[in-house]
């Protein structure tokens, strides 16, 4: 059997070797929900970048343009990474470029992988088909918050770990400590999360839809997949 | 009121400042326990070096000198880190010389704080008692595993945490995760322990005997602190 590993900050990444295995790149509160929301409306590619700066070079050339920074929508850029950002006409067929303060950078970390993909609770089913198919090593990188450890994505984690357990081999620490979380949070996910340490940047935010929305398991069906530098829907 | 807050493994220390903050440096299995065991039996001060060759040393100047790598002791060494080893006659009276593959390492790392207390579960309340009485901004180090999470060192910041929860802010979801995975294994700590992905090198290492000793709580009353470079009990 294959092994599934958690590993819970990007800082954290760099005690694993990335070769052969699949990277599930976690960071459900909002980027990679919000990947799989424009893909479900129709994205036809989106590219992952570390700046606002190269961001505004796509925008330049024509690509729909998100950047967000510490919750907050980048001046001069309309979308940030709220999800109901992205389930409008223009995102149809678009390609857009994307910065986020975790959920990007943890993308372009996980280069190195055989495989990068997209997960949220969005799409979890989805994810756990996938990565049965391809039947290699899986690490679950949680985005977490500026690398510190955060909880919504480490129960994501949890979520995914607990899902593959009869197929894959739990591997270490964190992948036992993500199961026990999420089993404990499941009843109400949503409450649990928001007993975070974050709850009142939420608030202060005022994501909260967004984190209701972002909490539901299964409403779509497709996986992003890094390929040549972008995320295409597959 | 002061914060706690709970750093995963020594790689996020980075993250934090440790300006006139307390660190408790956790490594419960085994190096830390072992330490509180070595004051409790009448050690005069633990010199918490880098290296075996460093650590042989002080061996040579007179001091004990025990090493150990990867669970067992040091080529040279009759000490590693088993708690049953700071037991002895002659540990009483005596300058010990330590090295570990975590616990010593997270001890250096924290040095810039305005204090750093060696904390396991055998001295939990002296420990909890010692934060209240410091009154300033706490930070639960855990030591891991190579870098890597661990389920023990996290259940012992979890149960510091629980049990400081009223006197302290609870400032960071690591701290959450840690209280919520204690409150879940505090029934049966030591099954629990033997459910980590460790357990295996447990049974290699035969060392199941350690590990219900360190599990104990509050059997001691002392403080291990680092003084000068040195750890005094106070």
């Amino acid at each position: 059997m294959q092994k599934i590993q958690t590993v819970l900050s990007p800082l954290l990444l760099q005690l694993t070797s990335l070769e052969e295995k699949v990277v599930v790149v976690i960071d459900v509160l909002r980027a990679t929900s919000s990947i799989c929301v424009a893909f479900a409306h129709g994205a036809s590619k989106i590219i992952p970048v570390a700046t606002p700066e190269e961001c505004m070079q796509y925008k330049i050339q024509g690509f729909i343009a998100a950047a967000e920074r510490d919750g907050k929508p980048v001046d001069g850029f309309s979308i940030g990474n709220s999800p109901f950002s992205y389930m409008t006409e223009e995102i149809n067929g678009a390609s857009i470029a994307m910065t986020t303060t975790n959920g990007t950078q943890a993308i372009q970390l996980s280069k190195a992988a055989h495989r990068v993909i997209i997960g949220s609770f969005l799409n979890k089913k989805a994810i756990c088909d996938y990565l049965i198919q391809e039947n290699r090593d899986v690490i679950l990188l949680c985005s977490g918050w500026k690398n510190n450890f955060n909880l919504e994505d480490t129960l994501f984690a949890g979520a995914l770990a607990d899902a593959l357990a009869s197929e894959f081999i739990i591997a270490d620490d964190a992948s036992i400590a993500a199961i026990d979380l999420y089993r404990l949070a499941e009843p109400n996910l949503n409450e649990y999360i928001l007993k975070s340490s974050h709850a009142h940047r939420f608030k202060v935010l005022g994501i909260e839809k967004d984190i209701r929305f972002c909490l539901q398991q299964n409403i779509y069906n497709k996986v992003p997949v890094l390929k040549d530098g972008f995320l295409i829907s597959v």
